[in-house]
């Protein structure tokens, strides 16, 4: 046996705990103090597609979203890991459209969507994908907004030393308070570069995004902004039955949240100024979701039973288990007020 | 941070350790010694589709392979947890013929191919998933083989109290050296039971699948036939491009494998007579099977570097980081000889 991060999120069948989840996890307010944390958030973290909202600020502080006539579910879409529905892919052809470019400028490569569902529909259709179907293909259409409203060449705007990445690098170093230069990077799924940072830093940049009078000051209107559109639009930051959809209608306003690939997930609280950061050390998706239901309803929020507890069905729709919070992991989460 | 069992995989990005896998594992002789083993192996463990071996035996044992001409692709797909494939489904149907029987009779239920390309082909043909593209549904034609030969009425034959589900718990029950009667037991994802057991029952009992003069005599014969249909037959054990069905081409009948889901997995050796299980404990699937290869190769067998270290890719095809067993967790197992 061997010392680690403890077990916060449990799936049981039956009688008995089947898998279960480690992670870390961190709630932070914008002035930098944490008013809670679990396991070793000074670990660096990829926050993958969570970091979403840092990487559109600055095309939006740009003025490109004025000047290319982007609509609110453009700027949700930039914040977006979506499903590849058809009114996704229909919007992200629009947006290239307004930037005067098209499918061929995108350089985040294609996938089958997803989610089962827009798979089927596509291939019931005799459709293939391609890059409009990525799920961050809002995301490399607001970069490329970026390098044409700064008139910078956009071929290989995804690359690290491009000006768009090293613009977004900046952002996220101000933002976030962390010093990038020296992190660990990589390209993501969709090769546009993810930098590792200790978990806290990304709840402190979600802190402040939640309460962006924190923010450096350029940045302050283009994250109300990003806040206001993707949270009024939220099928456009993900998609039908997927959980940052779901809990961003639930919520009404109250919260930002986005999903990072290998089970990471944030969430800007504006109402407490508190940014959320978390990562599962499996990666698990899932148990990332029952891990932020559980913080958002011991912070004061409504998050539903089906939320904090999802039943495990069957191929017969028979319930077989649960995944639930371990309760003793979130009991010390104080009252935010 | 609290005790946990150890990791055995990582995922790596770039620079640094993105996601880690900890489990537990054992190697056994059929002699019930312990060869090696790492994590608590005394863990209730849902074998889940990793025992489907077992949930065959009783039906070949009761001579319903030869009552109803059954083949050893037949043998083979119910051992299997398959992709869904045309050339699965078409043999599922002429199973169920060979009982008289026909779709309606399965109580697996259905789901959409685990496999994205099968998933693709079969919406691409505007058909949609029933009963024999759940990846069960050769193990629930055995089932029916049972029932038949055995003249018990075959409806409700998934239900744990059916004479065919505790003619398989008993054969589990003798040839894992466990007691079920009084285990965790859940409808698994197809609803026929899965009882939980220590992992080192499991372990035990797929050694002596590898040698089977130490099973109880009328099992003898019938694992026999079961290793060779499985072994010879990969492509229905798993499908294209699986991880079972890859292995046991490349061993080319030096081990039988099964993926359990939940992170489980199981081989048996016959030159060896070594059982082999392991369980992530997260369910990672894609860890115990990169876990399985590091146990392998350190057992003397000759596994591809791409089975041990599988590289990731993103959507360009760019390699971001690979999947690695963590060596030193591996380091004591012995040499088998």
């Amino acid at each position: 046996m061997t010392l680690a991060n403890p077990t916060l999120v449990e799936l049981t069948r039956a009688d008995a705990v089947e898998s279960e989840h480690r992670g870390r996890a961190v709630v932070m307010r914008s002035t930098g103090e944490t008013i809670w944390s679990i396991g070793d958030t000074d670990r660096l973290t990829y926050p993958r597609s969570a970091i979403k909202a840092f990487q559109a600020l600055p095309m939006v502080a740009s003025g490109a979203p004025k000047a290319f006539g982007l609509d609110d579910i453009d700027l949700a879409l930039t914040c977006a890991s979506h499903e590849g529905e058809a009114r996704h892919t229909e919007k992200v052809i629009e947006f290239l459209t307004k930037l005067g470019l098209s499918l061929t400028d995108l350089e985040c490569g294609y996938h089958w969507p997803m989610g089962e569902r827009a798979t089927v529909d596509l291939a019931w259709s005799h459709h293939r994908p391609d890059a409009r179907h990525n799920n961050c293909s809002g995301k490399h259409a607001g970069m490329l907004a970026l390098a044409r409203q700064e008139e910078w060449d956009h071929h290989g705007y995804s690359k690290a030393d491009h000006p768009v990445q090293q613009a977004i690098r900046v952002c996220i170093e101000r933002c976030c308070d962390t010093d990038l230069v020296h992190a660990p990077v990589s390209p993501d799924g969709c090769t546009a570069p993810t930098w590792a940072m200790p978990l806290h830093r990304l709840a402190l940049g979600f802190a402040r995004f939640a309460d962006p009078h924190r923010l450096p000051t350029e940045f302050l209107e283009p994250a109300q902004a990003l806040y206001s559109a993707a949270t009024r639009n939220p099928f456009y930051v993900a998609g039908t039955g997927r959980y940052c959809t779901r809990m961003m209608m639930a919520l009404n306003g109250r919260a930002f949240l986005k999903v990072g690939a290998e089970g990471v997930y944030i969430a800007a609280l504006p109402e407490w100024k508190l940014g959320i950061a978390l990562k599962m050390d499996s990666g698990s998706a899932l148990a990332a979701e029952v891990a932020m239901s559980e913080i958002l309803h011991r912070l004061g929020l409504p998050i539903s039973p089906e939320e904090r507890q999802p039943a495990i069905r069957n191929r017969n729709r028979i319930v077989t288990g649960e995944i639930r919070a371990v309760g003793s992991a979130f009991a010390d989460i104080p009252n935010p007020d």
